[in-house]
């Protein structure tokens, strides 16, 4: 199945077969498409939270409109921006940068300094809403892998996020919920599965200029 | 190649191979991915425009730190968010919705008055956040395609936005650039394109709770 096959076979799935689980391979080769999105400057401002506890994704659960299709998943995880990426972080990723491709971490000093002073710029919202959408960059993809492995899934925002940071302890750390992804298989049952898909006609999404 | 293995061997190309064009077709197969991607309520809070004159593109280019880059690509894509997603916009959803499922439009007012408050209650700079976060879902998308179909790609952001809206007429329209993606076929001599791929190690992006 190509790609685009598997984009028009997935859908936002409203009810998983609570009988069929995910490997633990199979959920952690979405995790590593996640791992290889792109990011603003490569600093991947953003977590993964892969909610193993039943008691942790019961109360999770709880913070949605329908907590039913939550539990019914075979995994859950929570993507969370950074509410504040600083100079650390970026000197975080320049130690990486350095070690990966074996360079003299004082020879990237110039791009610490152009990065730090980017990223030092967004204050605030801004700079959480910039992490988000670098998170969902990833999430694009891991839903793309997901689709592309036959996993279904159901990417979410209808949760109560401050509930979910107190929950998780996100707050603490420096990140914020931002979305949920629900994976495991449709149930035989979901009315959704046999819904037409609704997407804007292409002219009207893509405008040639 | 797997999504998986694609995934590895794209990177944020600097320098394409300014003779290697992509077919209409290619390209249209990736903005077919993109409109496949999911968003919140399948609203699509965006625009994709395709920059296939050189005169704008040259101007466009001229936004960023890096023209010869954007000039040498294939083709230029730029995501435009909407910076106001109102009542209209759902109601044209809705009207998607019943004709392309054939249900009655008066079945889905409860639906649209959910989806209209939604909506309503995010305001002007969260409003463009949350639409922004969507089309960074549509540009994962595109990007795994890419890369699925052997393209290379460079998402940025680094652009003048309000120049780039100038230019495209995006204000006018009610939609703000807010990422561009560059795609074509890299160099032979892009130096980036030997360089290690830079990641955080999956156990500090993904946290098992």
């Amino acid at each position: 199945m190509s790609l685009l096959q598997a984009l028009k076979w997935r859908y936002a799935t409203k009810k998983f077969d609570i009988d069929k689980r995910l490997s633990a391979s199979s959920v952690d080769a979405l995790l590593q498409a996640a791992n290889l999105a792109p990011s603003s400057f490569g600093l991947q401002p953003y977590r993964i939270v892969n909610v193993a506890s039943s008691a942790l994704r019961e109360q999770l659960a709880a913070t949605t409109r329908n907590p039913d299709q939550v539990n019914s998943a075979s995994h859950l995880l929570v993507f969370a921006a950074s509410s504040s990426v600083g100079s650390e972080d970026v000197a975080a990723f320049l130690d990486r940068v350095a070690r990966l491709r074996q360079v003299e971490r004082a020879s990237l000093a110039a791009r610490e300094t152009q990065i730090a002073g980017a990223v030092g710029k967004l204050e605030g919202a801004s700079s959480l809403a910039w992490a988000q959408r670098q998170a969902y960059i990833a999430l694009g993809v891991l839903v793309a892998a997901a689709a592309e492995a036959g996993i279904d899934a159901c990417p979410m925002e209808g949760f109560d996020a401050r509930a979910v940071d107190r929950i998780l302890g996100l707050d603490a750390q420096g990140y914020r919920a931002s979305a949920f992804v629900l994976l495991g298989h449709r149930a035989g049952d979901d009315p959704a599965a046999a819904q037409a898909k609704v997407r804007k006609p292409l002219e009207e999404l893509v405008v040639t200029v």
